[in-house]
């Protein structure tokens, strides 16, 4: 978005107004493994993804049709999204900028494909936590269309769970954000859900 | 996730796996602010959020039915994201567990209505950037309704903007995520988008 239109709307006292954009940060940085033994296997990288429902478990990717990844899920109705951490970060940029039309991006990032548990989409074994999606609706909306999914499992590296308290710590993953073409670690923990309304 | 129900598969050498849950992380904690002079303004805090579509810029947020903010939007067709940061993390936590119900959180948090341009519901003055956002579709998904989204005006506080290059730089607004219950502030900058084939 560097030196776009503005508006000549200087709001008082502090505020620029643009047309509209995308500003919605930060966001994840996340390694989509898609396809199966057919079909061959793939990674795309995408920020344009969230969590969209508790029960059931859902989330949401969004792709470009043109993108070598878009038809495999199309396909498939599957894919597996793998949570990116500093280690990750290299192949995780690298994934997102090359196309599975040129590359196998598993072998050029020395990435290792994983048996998922219910589906067949490869999962990406070094990412610290993999969430096996199924496609249960596309919506097209312009540049991208939104593949709308249930989450049917969950694959977690074993030493993100505390042994003693057997709870999932996921501070340790050490995952990295999207924030408006940069990519950054986790910081510092500010409090957790509910601080601001519990008895000290 | 705490202490859930596991599957009995542990998977060699090194990961757990689960029955769906909502792992996707980070993401964003976002105040999302609605209502009009009518209706009054309410703020409920968002993290099942996310950008969804470049052009045009569209986003979603999820919201349960029963939250007082849900009908108030459904209808309304309109709200604004209003990012959050460090200074405004202890009133995005409030603003997600107290209800508009019992409250004028505007009022208790100290935060300021400020005029959209576009929309009639309120901005977070405080908030470092805003958006604009127009509903398009809601869907129903269970637990949650996501509100798929048109991004339609943004503002920006004129602190972010680098005045010689005219580039935003976001960075300096101190933006938080939310991952799995807890805030964390942003951490240091691995690199730009496309760092891993760039030339040196």
């Amino acid at each position: 978005m560097a030196k776009r239109e503005r508006e000549k709307n200087i709001i008082k006292p502090a505020k620029v107004r643009w047309e509209g954009g995308n500003l919605l940060y930060p966001l994840p940085a996340l390694m989509v493994s898609c396809g199966n033994d057919d079909l061959g296997y793939n990674i795309i990288t995408v920020s344009w993804a969230g969590t969209i429902c508790s029960n059931p478990p859902m989330c949401s990717i969004s792709v470009r049709p043109e993108r070598y990844s878009h038809d495999i899920i199309k396909e498939t109705k599957e894919f597996a999204i793998n949570l990116s951490n500093e280690q990750l970060a290299f192949a995780t940029d690298w994934c997102g900028v090359r196309s599975g039309r040129d590359f196998d991006k598993f072998k050029e990032m020395g990435l290792t494909p994983m048996k998922a548990g219910k589906i067949d989409a490869p999962l990406i074994k070094e990412s610290p936590v993999n969430l096996e999606c199924v496609v249960k609706q596309i919506v097209e909306l312009g540049s991208h269309n939104m593949f709308i999914s249930e989450i049917v499992a969950v694959n977690v590296d074993n030493e993100l769970i505390n042994p003693k308290s057997d709870t999932l710590e996921l501070f340790k993953a050490r995952l990295i954000n999207y924030t408006h073409g940069f990519y950054y670690k986790q910081g510092a923990m500010i409090g957790r859900f509910g601080f601001s309304v519990r008895k000290k």
